[in-house]
């Protein structure tokens, strides 16, 4: 067993879930980052290397047993999971016309079912402790649909219904349940491939530093019970709103 | 052919689909009403007794293919779909700990897959047209978790961002998409026999009449375009909020 | 003593509040419409050439003193206010170093005190008589701020809070209050003459008709109060939002 | 002048607001707090017996002219204004038939107005720097209203309004403006004596922590401008919502 506590990070395939993880680790937390195929070990060579603590695990977050047993074995061979964040993506954009059945329930499945499933398995071993953090990474589809979303933001609305159950159900019995609504691009090397235009015509720190909104991720953290925030927005300071 | 258009209300199955049927036909809509299974001919009956036209359909929701053959077959052999209602419901409640993945998806399948496949599918005869109203039945839950409902939220949820998509997309095509959010106990015999403690403590008028509420379906329908609404709400008078 | 009820519109200098008075009139109702100063004659004559019946007074409606003496007058002289529209206007826009802070103040006057004033003086004898519907006129600035309407969002805020307040206080004493969210312009012939490249620039039916839009006005008024409706946005098909 | 930055509070009269002064005084700020009238002895005292700087200065934030000459004098004497935060309270709560005139002007000028003047004057200054943080302390009221509280929730709603009219305007230029939702009671001798029951009745930790919350204000002000927050709510981990 470690000697630290856990900090599960599931879907940290990207740039923010990577910086999630190395902000957590510097904070003396044993981090366990999932995606479900893909390079981890890049990640986990920054965070020894930057004398932390941490281990991948490739792991299907819309896969029921996948995630229970990913839940358990954390809990019963590494260490209590203290905080855990939800960072699956699936930003995906079609008219609705074109949207097949197919992504249509899939981007759900990565967006909610996926939260769904995590929030279920990693509450039951945090209520037994009184205590915990759990954090749903929304977007600004998370709070307005738009022509060409409606698959993502369904996914999303749903994800951000399931955040604001669980901090009803389980805030007063001591879970910290919150969501971070992101609202701009995020500097990812993909991205930058994809959309170069896009990025070019931002100003400067006009993108999103995955290392800056991770402070958000852990200033939600290390809120005191008498003072916690459910939902926070953030954006690069140029974005139109 | 019909010498009438069409109103499809899916999910006819509770007292809200009824009247929204009942009200389209009084004002010379042919209607079709669908429900997975269970009575129609009462309120086929009732239609045909006070001189309207219509017809009910054994159709699942859910099932990509017989919402598919359902449009095409209303558009070929009955006439053109000139207003069409989703009004299928979900309304349950569970501890996080006890929603079962089966629970939540199917909720979700009830709540925004079987809308996502109604407005696709339907979508396309009304733009050729450039005209038509689409109206989802939304509730409470549309706009707000609560302990419990992280399933009917969730489903609720991604129904609103899909209409609100749908809205974005195809209103300026000329197609009227609407959202009623639902906030009060419907008048409905199933509801009275399971909780009769909860009717009979509400005032009179307290609890919504269906033909009180299938009148702002109406009234929705008949908006002009140069003033449409996209989202209104509806609740008895005594209802706090 | 006039035999029919009263609606009394606040705020008919524009052609939103002359439609709204016209639609009251067109439904049996006795119309009081107000402005500061200006021609109210017109309209007057349009009910009345109409079949109608009603009459114009200039009462300022941030006077505490005109608002208390105009109601307590209609209710002693002319008959019960069955309807109250609130339609004042004031929107201006000023980059926030330049607002001073008697526009700042002026505004709020126009949106929040005026509305304040008339929502506490008619609330007495709707009260009274256990039945009233009391609409306010907002605006896309009652949901959101932007760039430059500090003080006309504000305003509308804080209208729309009044609305709300007032709602769930009166609302189960048996009083209808509705807030409508008209977003978009309005067609109007001042408007036409001070903005007539973005007039020109919209599409056929892509600016809202008055006529349109007071029907909104009169659904809301003749809803049963088992579904009465707070809040209703309203806007024309083209309108991006 | 000093060779600190400056942090302003105005509305330091409370709990809240010696705490945000404390927290930005443990930060190397020079705290200048003012409020109308009544003691800030105390808390410049605990300021520099904790190696702190900081004044106070009795001023009235409803004031244009000692709003403009505070700003002023604080820039020309004593340092550059890097964060202001508005704190002036106003919470109170009638019927609305109850509520006067008077009252109904006053909460607005405590919430709105003096927040109104506090940001124009504040503004220019920063500006210049193209850097600068500026927060409002927003409440439940914020966000909706509620039987009794059409001034409070008026004028709460206008302050946000205009925060989020001043983030739109002046996030692009460097301007950090944040709007903090407080949800629920704050420790404080005051409403302790006025609400023993109340607040006796809360669970251990179910009261806000005053410095647990001034960590919220701290923490929006370190943010990075990439990634920024306009909105953050704040709760006792027992508050229901």
């Amino acid at each position: 067993m470690s000697k630290k506590k856990v900090a599960l990070i599931i879907g940290a395939g990207d740039c923010l879930g990577s910086a999630i993880a190395r902000k957590f680790a510097q904070n003396g937390y044993h981090i366990v980052a999932t995606r479900r195929r893909g390079d981890l070990d890049n990640l986990v060579t920054e965070i020894k290397n930057a004398g932390g603590v941490g281990e991948g695990r490739h792991s299907d977050a819309r896969d029921e047993d996948e995630v229970r047993n990913l839940i358990a074995d954390i809990e019963d061979n590494i260490g209590p999971i203290g905080a855990c964040v939800f960072n699956v993506g699936g930003n995906v954009s079609f008219p609705l016309q074109e949207t097949t059945t197919r992504v249509y329930r899939k981007v759900w499945e990565m967006c909610a079912l996926a939260g769904f499933l995590m929030g279920r398995e990693v509450i039951t071993p945090m209520l037994k402790r009184g205590q915990g953090t759990i954090i749903f990474t929304g977007a600004t589809a998370s709070l307005r649909g738009a022509s060409g979303y409606s698959a993502f933001a369904g996914g999303k609305h749903a994800l951000r219904a399931l955040a604001e159950s669980m901090a009803r159900e389980f805030g007063p019995q001591g879970i910290h349940i919150a969501h971070v609504v992101v609202d701009g691009l995020i500097d990812n090397p993909n991205t930058k491939d994809l959309f170069p235009d896009l990025f070019n015509q931002k100003p400067v720190d006009g993108i999103i530093n995955p290392d800056d909104l991770a402070d958000i991720y852990w200033d939600l953290h290390k809120q005191k019970r008498t003072a916690w925030t459910f939902e926070v927005d953030a954006r690069p300071y140029s974005e139109t709103f």
